[in-house]
């Protein structure tokens, strides 16, 4: 049974275990893989505008995600998710329901869109399960990523534009119209 | 006759006069057009590597540019770049020769690509002139700059591979070979 809820500054260290080793490997996020512990926590929890952590019934962490608007203002209606899983815990559907998890959080939020900035071409598991998703792969920068392992390889820019409740005309309806947007 | 050189502090007045009514349309940066002085100073000097502005030969600025990486470590290899010319001064190939001193400067600090993220699809002129000058349209973000006058409008990702003085086998030769490298 997997719930996903907003992370708490008590899950901190679990969830570092989470995501440290992906870090240090280097080859799908853009960090040093000798980030700090600091850093992380900045990019992972301060930077984002919510982040999220997936546990099971015993409230393991198992997965976790951030979003955030991927530009200033009036870019700021599309947003950036990043998401790790657990290496023990892989395989299970987690990734997946974390990725439904933050498109709804997203709409909530006010978001209209969903960028993904720099997913790794080798990383191909994650370009397949986001393309299931409903992303799409918008564009190709030819070895924009220095894998650990690989040297430089391609990395994809990848979007999905959010099914919103209010509609698509441009800046004289871009507030929402109903109570349940936040942003 | 133009020169480009850094910016210095002194600089700041006559920039952000240059500057502050392209932030203000909103038709092209996505800052707040309601930026404040200070914000545009951290946007423009602050967070970016280097700074430049085009001079004329009284030393009157007509134009700047910022460098920056586009992403952390691992992506760090590619920068971005930001551009703006006087009103006044338009149409005298002033972006086009800061341009070319920004791919040039790129390669000099060790950049091995220029993306440009956001370029707004309306901008008909800046498509024109970075195409001009080598950079290949990568990708369409579908309606995601939200223009001061048309509402939501394609944006543009724009990228282009540099010139470097060494060679391109990835990992193990990507620090410089030569002593003209600053990064």
């Amino acid at each position: 049974m997997l719930k996903i809820r907003p992370i708490e500054e008590t899950d901190w260290a679990a969830t570092w275990q989470v995501i440290e080793p992906v870090f240090r490997a280097g080859e799908t996020y853009p960090f040093s893989p000798g980030i700090t512990q600091e850093e992380a926590h900045r990019a992972w929890i301060g930077m984002p505008s919510a982040t999220f952590v997936a546990v099971d019934a015993t409230d393991e962490i198992l997965g976790s995600y951030y979003i955030k608007p991927n530009q200033p203002e009036l870019g700021a209606h599309v947003c950036n998710g990043g998401y790790i899983v657990a290496e023990r815990a892989r395989g299970r559907g987690i990734a997946s329901a974390m990725c439904e998890h933050s498109q709804r959080q997203a709409v909530s939020m006010g978001f209209r869109a969903m960028q993904y900035n720099l997913v790794v071409s080798t990383n191909e598991g994650a370009v397949r399960l986001w393309k299931k998703h409903g992303f799409a792969v918008v564009g190709t920068l030819p070895k924009a990523f220095l894998h650990s392992r690989l040297g430089y390889v391609d990395a994809l820019v990848m979007y999905k534009q959010l099914q919103t409740s209010y509609d698509d005309h441009g800046i004289e309806s871009h507030r929402p119209v109903g109570g349940r947007h936040r942003a």
